[in-house]
Protein backbone atom coordinates (compact mmCIF):
# COMPACT_ATOMS: atom_id res chain seq x y z
CA UNK A 1 0.00 0.00 0.00
CA UNK A 2 0.83 3.79 -0.14
CA UNK A 3 -0.66 7.00 1.12
CA UNK A 4 -0.02 10.13 -0.82
CA UNK A 5 -1.71 13.64 -0.04
CA UNK A 6 -2.15 16.81 -2.16
CA UNK A 7 -3.15 20.19 -0.48
CA UNK A 8 -4.24 22.78 -2.21
CA UNK A 9 -4.34 26.42 0.05
CA UNK A 10 -4.50 29.69 -1.11
CA UNK A 11 -0.69 30.46 -0.40
CA UNK A 12 0.23 27.63 -2.40
CA UNK A 13 -0.25 23.46 -2.43
CA UNK A 14 1.51 20.65 -0.40
CA UNK A 15 2.63 17.09 -1.63
CA UNK A 16 3.26 14.51 0.39
CA UNK A 17 4.13 10.71 0.09
CA UNK A 18 5.54 7.93 1.76
CA UNK A 19 7.91 5.57 0.32
CA UNK A 20 6.76 1.88 1.17
CA UNK A 21 5.91 -0.70 -1.53
CA UNK A 22 4.73 -4.55 -0.57
CA UNK A 23 4.34 -7.29 -2.79
CA UNK A 24 3.94 -9.60 0.14
CA UNK A 25 4.71 -9.68 3.49
CA UNK A 26 8.60 -10.77 2.94
CA UNK A 27 8.80 -8.42 0.08
CA UNK A 28 8.24 -4.91 1.22
CA UNK A 29 10.97 -2.30 -0.31
CA UNK A 30 11.44 1.62 -0.62
CA UNK A 31 10.39 3.77 -3.71
CA UNK A 32 9.69 7.28 -3.50
CA UNK A 33 6.22 7.88 -5.02
CA UNK A 34 7.07 11.59 -5.71
CA UNK A 35 7.67 12.50 -9.22
CA UNK A 36 8.81 17.08 -9.43
CA UNK A 37 8.78 18.22 -13.29
CA UNK A 38 10.01 21.81 -13.10
CA UNK A 39 10.90 24.55 -15.62
CA UNK A 40 11.22 27.57 -13.53
CA UNK A 41 9.62 30.54 -14.39
CA UNK A 42 7.02 28.49 -16.85
CA UNK A 43 6.03 25.32 -14.81
CA UNK A 44 6.01 22.71 -11.87
CA UNK A 45 4.63 20.01 -11.72
CA UNK A 46 4.91 16.92 -9.15
CA UNK A 47 2.98 13.68 -9.84
CA UNK A 48 2.01 11.18 -6.86
CA UNK A 49 1.08 7.17 -7.33
CA UNK A 50 -0.29 4.82 -5.67
CA UNK A 51 -1.48 1.32 -6.57
CA UNK A 52 0.43 -1.63 -8.51
CA UNK A 53 4.03 -0.33 -9.07
CA UNK A 54 4.36 -1.87 -12.18
CA UNK A 55 1.49 0.41 -13.48
CA UNK A 56 2.66 3.25 -11.86
CA UNK A 57 6.12 2.85 -13.20
CA UNK A 58 4.61 2.59 -16.58
CA UNK A 59 2.45 5.07 -16.46
CA UNK A 60 5.75 6.69 -15.72
CA UNK A 61 7.98 5.39 -18.47
CA UNK A 62 5.55 6.32 -21.34
CA UNK A 63 5.70 9.88 -19.61
CA UNK A 64 9.03 9.95 -19.29
CA UNK A 65 9.48 8.58 -22.93
CA UNK A 66 7.73 11.33 -24.33
CA UNK A 67 9.48 14.13 -22.89
CA UNK A 68 12.76 12.94 -23.93
CA UNK A 69 11.46 12.22 -27.65
CA UNK A 70 9.86 15.59 -27.72
CA UNK A 71 13.81 17.17 -27.35
CA UNK A 72 13.93 16.30 -30.74
CA UNK A 73 10.53 17.35 -31.89
CA UNK A 74 9.71 20.53 -30.40
CA UNK A 75 5.70 20.46 -31.88
CA UNK A 76 5.11 16.58 -30.19
CA UNK A 77 2.91 16.61 -27.32
CA UNK A 78 4.35 15.60 -23.89
CA UNK A 79 4.55 16.72 -20.19
CA UNK A 80 5.22 19.88 -20.34
CA UNK A 81 3.74 21.43 -23.18
CA UNK A 82 0.61 21.45 -22.67
CA UNK A 83 -1.50 24.79 -22.25
CA UNK A 84 -3.06 24.43 -19.13
CA UNK A 85 -3.02 22.04 -15.76
CA UNK A 86 -6.44 20.31 -16.73
CA UNK A 87 -5.12 19.50 -20.07
CA UNK A 88 -1.92 18.05 -18.61
CA UNK A 89 -3.84 15.80 -16.72
CA UNK A 90 -5.54 14.70 -19.18
CA UNK A 91 -2.87 13.99 -21.02
CA UNK A 92 -1.03 12.02 -17.78
CA UNK A 93 -4.88 10.17 -18.03
CA UNK A 94 -4.17 9.45 -21.84
CA UNK A 95 -1.12 7.63 -20.82
CA UNK A 96 -3.02 5.40 -17.79
CA UNK A 97 -5.02 4.22 -20.70
CA UNK A 98 -2.21 3.23 -22.59
CA UNK A 99 -1.12 0.84 -19.79
CA UNK A 100 -4.71 -0.31 -19.19
CA UNK A 101 -5.04 -1.35 -23.32
CA UNK A 102 -1.41 -3.23 -22.62
CA UNK A 103 -1.87 -4.55 -19.29
CA UNK A 104 -5.03 -4.71 -17.93
CA UNK A 105 -6.10 -8.44 -19.30
CA UNK A 106 -2.92 -9.87 -18.48
CA UNK A 107 -3.34 -8.71 -14.86
CA UNK A 108 -7.01 -9.43 -14.35
CA UNK A 109 -6.35 -12.97 -16.08
CA UNK A 110 -4.45 -14.03 -12.69
CA UNK A 111 -6.54 -12.21 -10.35
CA UNK A 112 -4.88 -8.78 -9.63
CA UNK A 113 -7.13 -5.26 -9.73
CA UNK A 114 -5.57 -2.57 -12.32
CA UNK A 115 -5.05 -0.50 -9.81
CA UNK A 116 -3.50 3.28 -10.13
CA UNK A 117 -4.08 6.71 -8.91
CA UNK A 118 -2.16 9.45 -9.26
CA UNK A 119 -2.53 13.23 -7.84
CA UNK A 120 -1.29 15.93 -10.74
CA UNK A 121 -0.56 19.03 -9.19
CA UNK A 122 1.63 22.50 -9.50
CA UNK A 123 1.25 25.48 -11.30
CA UNK A 124 1.42 26.87 -15.11
CA UNK A 125 2.51 30.77 -15.80
CA UNK A 126 -0.40 32.49 -15.91
CA UNK A 127 -3.12 30.24 -13.60
CA UNK A 128 -3.45 29.17 -10.03
CA UNK A 129 -1.74 26.37 -8.66
CA UNK A 130 -3.99 23.61 -8.85
CA UNK A 131 -4.51 19.62 -7.73
CA UNK A 132 -6.17 17.16 -8.93
CA UNK A 133 -6.52 13.24 -9.03
CA UNK A 134 -6.70 10.82 -11.96
CA UNK A 135 -8.79 7.53 -11.60
CA UNK A 136 -7.68 4.05 -12.94
CA UNK A 137 -10.27 4.97 -16.10
CA UNK A 138 -7.97 8.10 -16.92
CA UNK A 139 -10.38 10.23 -15.95
CA UNK A 140 -10.04 12.93 -13.08
CA UNK A 141 -11.11 15.64 -10.32
CA UNK A 142 -9.38 18.39 -8.23
CA UNK A 143 -9.76 20.18 -5.47
CA UNK A 144 -11.70 23.31 -4.94
CA UNK A 145 -11.80 25.74 -1.71
CA UNK A 146 -14.73 23.40 -0.63
CA UNK A 147 -12.64 20.19 -0.77
CA UNK A 148 -8.82 21.11 -0.61
CA UNK A 149 -7.16 17.93 -0.34
CA UNK A 150 -6.80 14.69 -2.25
CA UNK A 151 -5.55 11.50 -1.08
CA UNK A 152 -4.50 8.03 -2.25
CA UNK A 153 -3.93 4.68 -1.19
CA UNK A 154 -4.28 4.15 2.21
CA UNK A 155 -6.59 7.18 3.04
CA UNK A 156 -8.21 6.80 6.33
CA UNK A 157 -6.27 6.73 8.96
CA UNK A 158 -4.73 10.36 7.78
CA UNK A 159 -8.04 12.01 6.85
CA UNK A 160 -9.46 13.04 10.31
CA UNK A 161 -6.52 15.14 10.82
CA UNK A 162 -6.87 16.84 7.22
CA UNK A 163 -10.64 16.93 7.64
CA UNK A 164 -9.85 19.17 11.39
CA UNK A 165 -6.70 21.00 10.77
CA UNK A 166 -6.53 22.28 6.81
CA UNK A 167 -8.61 24.47 4.92
CA UNK A 168 -8.06 26.06 1.98
CA UNK A 169 -7.06 29.17 4.13
CA UNK A 170 -3.99 27.10 6.17
CA UNK A 171 -0.82 29.18 5.36
CA UNK A 172 1.69 26.88 3.90
CA UNK A 173 4.00 25.97 7.33
CA UNK A 174 1.14 24.65 8.93
CA UNK A 175 -0.16 22.67 5.87
CA UNK A 176 3.52 20.71 5.82
CA UNK A 177 2.72 19.88 9.69
CA UNK A 178 -0.57 18.77 8.83
CA UNK A 179 0.26 16.83 6.45
CA UNK A 180 3.34 15.28 8.14
CA UNK A 181 0.86 14.51 10.97
CA UNK A 182 -1.21 12.84 8.62
CA UNK A 183 1.51 10.68 6.93
CA UNK A 184 2.92 9.66 10.41
CA UNK A 185 -0.73 9.00 11.66
CA UNK A 186 -1.12 5.96 9.04
CA UNK A 187 2.61 4.67 9.23
CA UNK A 188 2.01 4.43 13.25
CA UNK A 189 -1.55 2.50 12.26
CA UNK A 190 -0.50 0.81 9.32
CA UNK A 191 2.72 -0.86 8.26
CA UNK A 192 2.07 -0.82 4.56
CA UNK A 193 3.11 2.97 4.65
CA UNK A 194 6.38 3.76 5.58
CA UNK A 195 9.21 6.36 5.40
CA UNK A 196 10.94 8.24 3.94
CA UNK A 197 8.37 10.87 3.39
CA UNK A 198 9.04 12.96 0.53
CA UNK A 199 7.54 16.30 1.05
CA UNK A 200 7.13 20.08 -1.62
CA UNK A 201 5.81 22.93 -0.59
CA UNK A 202 4.58 24.79 -3.63
CA UNK A 203 4.94 28.36 -3.17
CA UNK A 204 1.94 30.25 -5.14
CA UNK A 205 2.97 32.09 -8.65
CA UNK A 206 7.20 30.90 -7.48
CA UNK A 207 6.79 28.47 -10.75
CA UNK A 208 9.90 26.95 -8.56
CA UNK A 209 9.94 23.68 -7.24
CA UNK A 210 12.26 25.40 -3.97
CA UNK A 211 11.69 23.94 -0.51
CA UNK A 212 11.58 20.14 -0.75
CA UNK A 213 12.66 17.85 1.73
CA UNK A 214 13.07 13.70 2.16
CA UNK A 215 13.00 12.91 5.78
CA UNK A 216 13.96 9.95 6.97
CA UNK A 217 12.38 7.60 9.77
CA UNK A 218 15.47 9.04 12.45
CA UNK A 219 14.64 12.42 11.05
CA UNK A 220 14.85 14.87 13.84
CA UNK A 221 11.98 17.10 12.61
CA UNK A 222 9.67 14.37 11.98
CA UNK A 223 10.52 12.48 15.23
CA UNK A 224 9.62 16.04 17.12
CA UNK A 225 6.54 16.20 15.28
CA UNK A 226 5.51 12.83 15.85
CA UNK A 227 6.76 13.48 19.66
CA UNK A 228 5.36 16.61 19.99
CA UNK A 229 1.82 15.46 18.30
CA UNK A 230 1.72 12.02 20.97
CA UNK A 231 2.74 14.39 23.94
CA UNK A 232 0.15 17.44 22.70
CA UNK A 233 -2.98 14.91 22.36
CA UNK A 234 -2.52 12.77 25.72
CA UNK A 235 -2.65 16.18 27.45
CA UNK A 236 -5.27 17.55 25.40
CA UNK A 237 -7.44 14.34 26.09
CA UNK A 238 -6.36 14.40 29.92
CA UNK A 239 -7.92 18.27 30.18
CA UNK A 240 -10.86 17.65 28.93
CA UNK A 241 -13.60 17.37 31.14
CA UNK A 242 -14.64 13.86 32.77
CA UNK A 243 -17.75 11.99 30.99
CA UNK A 244 -21.24 12.46 33.63
CA UNK A 245 -23.02 9.60 33.79
CA UNK A 246 -25.30 11.02 36.20
CA UNK A 247 -28.38 10.84 33.52
CA UNK A 248 -30.12 7.97 32.79
CA UNK A 249 -28.89 6.05 29.65
CA UNK A 250 -32.55 6.43 27.63
CA UNK A 251 -31.52 4.87 24.40
CA UNK A 252 -31.10 1.39 25.81
CA UNK A 253 -32.70 -0.74 28.09
CA UNK A 254 -30.85 -3.75 30.26
CA UNK A 255 -31.72 -7.43 29.03
CA UNK A 256 -31.67 -10.17 30.75
CA UNK B 1 -21.73 0.61 8.14
CA UNK B 2 -20.87 1.12 11.48
CA UNK B 3 -18.11 1.64 13.85
CA UNK B 4 -17.92 -0.20 17.68
CA UNK B 5 -15.20 -0.19 20.22
CA UNK B 6 -14.21 -2.15 23.04
CA UNK B 7 -11.17 -0.75 25.05
CA UNK B 8 -9.85 -3.35 28.36
CA UNK B 9 -7.97 -1.10 31.05
CA UNK B 10 -6.29 -2.53 34.68
CA UNK B 11 -9.16 -0.24 35.49
CA UNK B 12 -11.70 -1.87 33.66
CA UNK B 13 -13.55 -1.97 30.37
CA UNK B 14 -15.38 0.38 28.32
CA UNK B 15 -17.49 -0.12 25.66
CA UNK B 16 -18.91 2.25 22.29
CA UNK B 17 -20.94 1.99 19.51
CA UNK B 18 -22.44 4.49 17.03
CA UNK B 19 -25.96 4.31 15.57
CA UNK B 20 -26.31 4.81 12.37
CA UNK B 21 -27.60 2.31 9.91
CA UNK B 22 -27.76 2.66 6.40
CA UNK B 23 -28.74 0.11 3.46
CA UNK B 24 -28.01 2.69 0.41
CA UNK B 25 -28.09 6.36 0.54
CA UNK B 26 -31.55 6.90 0.83
CA UNK B 27 -32.31 4.43 3.54
CA UNK B 28 -30.11 5.91 6.05
CA UNK B 29 -31.74 5.06 9.71
CA UNK B 30 -30.64 4.67 13.48
CA UNK B 31 -30.36 1.59 15.48
CA UNK B 32 -28.30 1.18 18.37
CA UNK B 33 -25.49 -1.56 18.10
CA UNK B 34 -25.35 -2.14 22.11
CA UNK B 35 -26.56 -4.65 24.22
CA UNK B 36 -26.04 -4.71 28.07
CA UNK B 37 -26.79 -7.78 30.20
CA UNK B 38 -26.46 -7.69 33.82
CA UNK B 39 -27.04 -9.81 36.66
CA UNK B 40 -26.09 -7.56 39.97
CA UNK B 41 -22.79 -9.62 41.89
CA UNK B 42 -22.34 -12.08 39.10
CA UNK B 43 -22.12 -10.55 35.86
CA UNK B 44 -22.04 -7.79 33.04
CA UNK B 45 -22.17 -8.35 29.46
CA UNK B 46 -21.98 -6.24 26.52
CA UNK B 47 -22.40 -7.56 22.93
CA UNK B 48 -21.44 -4.59 20.09
CA UNK B 49 -22.28 -5.64 17.09
CA UNK B 50 -21.37 -4.21 13.14
CA UNK B 51 -22.75 -6.05 9.76
CA UNK B 52 -25.66 -7.05 7.73
CA UNK B 53 -28.45 -5.64 10.34
CA UNK B 54 -30.95 -8.94 10.12
CA UNK B 55 -27.45 -10.95 10.69
CA UNK B 56 -26.49 -9.09 13.72
CA UNK B 57 -30.21 -9.32 14.80
CA UNK B 58 -31.16 -12.40 14.21
CA UNK B 59 -28.07 -13.71 16.50
CA UNK B 60 -29.16 -11.34 18.92
CA UNK B 61 -33.06 -12.74 18.75
CA UNK B 62 -31.51 -16.72 18.98
CA UNK B 63 -29.54 -15.24 21.71
CA UNK B 64 -32.66 -13.53 23.61
CA UNK B 65 -35.17 -16.60 22.71
CA UNK B 66 -32.65 -19.30 24.61
CA UNK B 67 -32.37 -16.60 27.89
CA UNK B 68 -36.26 -16.49 27.90
CA UNK B 69 -36.45 -20.48 27.07
CA UNK B 70 -33.26 -20.96 29.84
CA UNK B 71 -36.23 -18.93 32.59
CA UNK B 72 -38.74 -22.44 32.45
CA UNK B 73 -35.67 -24.56 31.91
CA UNK B 74 -32.80 -23.31 34.17
CA UNK B 75 -30.42 -26.42 32.87
CA UNK B 76 -30.49 -24.83 29.48
CA UNK B 77 -27.50 -23.86 27.69
CA UNK B 78 -27.77 -19.84 27.46
CA UNK B 79 -26.39 -16.62 27.61
CA UNK B 80 -25.86 -15.77 31.25
CA UNK B 81 -25.60 -19.24 32.62
CA UNK B 82 -21.59 -19.95 31.25
CA UNK B 83 -18.78 -20.60 33.25
CA UNK B 84 -16.26 -18.35 31.74
CA UNK B 85 -16.20 -14.96 29.22
CA UNK B 86 -14.24 -16.93 27.02
CA UNK B 87 -16.98 -20.29 26.76
CA UNK B 88 -19.86 -17.10 26.87
CA UNK B 89 -17.66 -16.05 23.68
CA UNK B 90 -17.80 -19.61 22.17
CA UNK B 91 -21.68 -19.55 22.50
CA UNK B 92 -21.92 -16.34 20.65
CA UNK B 93 -20.00 -17.81 18.12
CA UNK B 94 -22.58 -20.60 17.81
CA UNK B 95 -25.30 -18.48 17.40
CA UNK B 96 -23.45 -16.82 14.70
CA UNK B 97 -22.28 -20.48 12.96
CA UNK B 98 -26.69 -21.40 12.82
CA UNK B 99 -27.43 -17.67 11.64
CA UNK B 100 -24.57 -18.60 9.18
CA UNK B 101 -26.31 -22.26 8.22
CA UNK B 102 -29.95 -20.12 7.75
CA UNK B 103 -28.69 -17.29 5.66
CA UNK B 104 -25.54 -17.81 4.11
CA UNK B 105 -26.30 -18.84 1.05
CA UNK B 106 -29.89 -17.23 0.03
CA UNK B 107 -27.64 -13.46 0.89
CA UNK B 108 -24.40 -15.24 -1.51
CA UNK B 109 -26.59 -15.82 -3.98
CA UNK B 110 -27.70 -12.11 -4.23
CA UNK B 111 -24.41 -10.72 -4.36
CA UNK B 112 -24.56 -9.92 -0.28
CA UNK B 113 -21.31 -10.98 1.98
CA UNK B 114 -22.08 -12.79 5.53
CA UNK B 115 -20.99 -10.06 7.28
CA UNK B 116 -20.75 -10.22 10.66
CA UNK B 117 -18.62 -8.96 13.21
CA UNK B 118 -19.29 -8.23 17.00
CA UNK B 119 -17.26 -7.32 20.33
CA UNK B 120 -18.39 -9.45 23.20
CA UNK B 121 -17.03 -7.93 26.74
CA UNK B 122 -17.63 -7.13 30.49
CA UNK B 123 -16.88 -9.58 33.46
CA UNK B 124 -18.14 -12.84 34.87
CA UNK B 125 -17.62 -12.83 39.14
CA UNK B 126 -14.20 -14.58 40.56
CA UNK B 127 -12.55 -13.52 36.54
CA UNK B 128 -11.21 -10.17 35.36
CA UNK B 129 -12.57 -7.97 32.58
CA UNK B 130 -12.10 -9.89 29.23
CA UNK B 131 -13.00 -8.28 25.60
CA UNK B 132 -13.68 -10.37 22.87
CA UNK B 133 -13.95 -9.83 18.79
CA UNK B 134 -16.19 -12.09 16.88
CA UNK B 135 -15.65 -13.05 13.29
CA UNK B 136 -18.08 -13.81 10.73
CA UNK B 137 -17.24 -17.65 11.25
CA UNK B 138 -17.67 -17.96 14.97
CA UNK B 139 -14.55 -17.91 16.25
CA UNK B 140 -13.00 -15.07 18.34
CA UNK B 141 -10.07 -13.24 19.64
CA UNK B 142 -9.46 -11.32 22.84
CA UNK B 143 -7.95 -7.88 23.56
CA UNK B 144 -4.60 -8.26 25.45
CA UNK B 145 -2.47 -5.55 27.54
CA UNK B 146 -0.01 -4.98 24.49
CA UNK B 147 -2.73 -4.96 22.50
CA UNK B 148 -5.47 -3.33 24.56
CA UNK B 149 -8.52 -2.39 22.26
CA UNK B 150 -10.59 -4.33 19.40
CA UNK B 151 -12.71 -2.66 16.76
CA UNK B 152 -15.27 -3.67 14.38
CA UNK B 153 -17.02 -2.05 11.41
CA UNK B 154 -15.75 1.33 9.95
CA UNK B 155 -12.31 1.58 12.26
CA UNK B 156 -9.44 2.95 10.04
CA UNK B 157 -10.34 6.32 10.80
CA UNK B 158 -10.55 5.97 14.78
CA UNK B 159 -7.29 4.51 15.30
CA UNK B 160 -4.69 6.83 15.01
CA UNK B 161 -6.57 8.23 18.31
CA UNK B 162 -6.40 4.85 19.98
CA UNK B 163 -2.57 4.29 18.90
CA UNK B 164 -1.48 7.21 20.90
CA UNK B 165 -3.91 7.95 22.93
CA UNK B 166 -4.61 4.85 25.27
CA UNK B 167 -2.95 1.69 27.04
CA UNK B 168 -3.88 -0.60 29.20
CA UNK B 169 -2.80 1.37 31.84
CA UNK B 170 -5.22 4.50 31.30
CA UNK B 171 -7.86 5.21 33.38
CA UNK B 172 -11.40 4.83 32.61
CA UNK B 173 -12.10 8.69 32.54
CA UNK B 174 -9.91 8.99 30.25
CA UNK B 175 -10.24 5.78 28.20
CA UNK B 176 -13.72 6.86 27.91
CA UNK B 177 -12.65 10.22 26.57
CA UNK B 178 -10.68 8.67 23.93
CA UNK B 179 -13.19 6.21 23.07
CA UNK B 180 -15.62 9.53 21.74
CA UNK B 181 -12.54 10.80 20.14
CA UNK B 182 -12.27 8.25 18.08
CA UNK B 183 -15.80 8.10 17.19
CA UNK B 184 -16.32 11.42 16.82
CA UNK B 185 -13.03 11.68 14.71
CA UNK B 186 -15.07 8.93 12.71
CA UNK B 187 -18.37 10.39 12.21
CA UNK B 188 -16.39 14.10 11.05
CA UNK B 189 -14.98 11.70 8.32
CA UNK B 190 -17.57 9.26 7.40
CA UNK B 191 -21.10 9.84 6.83
CA UNK B 192 -21.77 6.13 7.25
CA UNK B 193 -20.96 6.54 11.39
CA UNK B 194 -23.78 8.74 13.02
CA UNK B 195 -24.65 9.41 16.71
CA UNK B 196 -26.34 8.91 19.24
CA UNK B 197 -22.96 7.46 20.66
CA UNK B 198 -23.70 4.35 22.88
CA UNK B 199 -21.23 4.23 26.21
CA UNK B 200 -20.87 1.83 29.18
CA UNK B 201 -18.15 1.98 31.79
CA UNK B 202 -17.43 -0.95 33.37
CA UNK B 203 -15.14 -0.45 36.76
CA UNK B 204 -13.26 -4.03 37.15
CA UNK B 205 -15.27 -5.91 40.01
CA UNK B 206 -18.72 -3.74 39.99
CA UNK B 207 -20.39 -7.05 38.56
CA UNK B 208 -23.07 -4.25 37.89
CA UNK B 209 -23.24 -1.78 34.65
CA UNK B 210 -23.67 1.43 36.68
CA UNK B 211 -22.22 4.17 34.02
CA UNK B 212 -23.85 4.29 30.97
CA UNK B 213 -24.70 7.03 28.42
CA UNK B 214 -26.18 7.73 25.61
CA UNK B 215 -25.01 11.07 23.75
CA UNK B 216 -27.06 12.62 20.83
CA UNK B 217 -25.61 14.79 18.17
CA UNK B 218 -26.41 18.05 20.11
CA UNK B 219 -25.17 16.07 23.78
CA UNK B 220 -23.47 19.47 25.47
CA UNK B 221 -20.57 16.59 26.72
CA UNK B 222 -20.00 15.54 23.16
CA UNK B 223 -20.11 18.78 21.81
CA UNK B 224 -17.31 20.05 24.50
CA UNK B 225 -15.32 17.09 23.70
CA UNK B 226 -15.48 17.42 19.91
CA UNK B 227 -14.91 21.43 19.64
CA UNK B 228 -11.73 21.15 22.82
CA UNK B 229 -10.44 18.23 19.78
CA UNK B 230 -11.01 20.49 17.24
CA UNK B 231 -9.53 23.68 18.09
CA UNK B 232 -6.65 21.60 20.45
CA UNK B 233 -4.97 20.42 17.38
CA UNK B 234 -5.34 23.10 15.74
CA UNK B 235 -3.08 24.69 18.29
CA UNK B 236 -0.95 21.80 18.57
CA UNK B 237 0.04 22.18 15.05
CA UNK B 238 0.42 26.05 14.99
CA UNK B 239 2.95 25.71 18.16
CA UNK B 240 4.84 23.27 16.69
CA UNK B 241 8.65 24.40 14.79
CA UNK B 242 7.98 25.30 11.39
CA UNK B 243 9.95 22.78 8.72
CA UNK B 244 13.21 22.94 7.54
CA UNK B 245 13.76 22.99 3.77
CA UNK B 246 16.93 24.19 3.72
CA UNK B 247 18.82 20.57 3.76
CA UNK B 248 19.04 19.30 0.23
CA UNK B 249 15.88 16.57 -0.60
CA UNK B 250 18.82 14.00 -1.42
CA UNK B 251 16.07 11.20 -2.08
CA UNK B 252 14.99 12.63 -5.52
CA UNK B 253 16.08 14.05 -8.67
CA UNK B 254 13.99 16.70 -10.55
CA UNK B 255 12.65 15.59 -14.04
CA UNK B 256 13.03 18.02 -17.16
Amino acid sequence: MTYCLGMLCRAGAVFLSDSRTSAGMDNITMCSKMRVYEKPGDRVLCILSSGNLSLTQATIALIDEELHLGKQDPGREQLMNRQTLYETVRYIGSKVREVEKRDREALEADGFDFNIHLIVGGQIAGFPPEVHLVYPQGNSIHATRDCPFLQIGERKYGKPILDRGFTYETGLADAVKVGIISIDSTMTSNVAVGPPIDILCYEADSLQARLRAHLDDDDPYLQTISQRWQDGIVKLVNEMPAPDFSKPALGFATAA
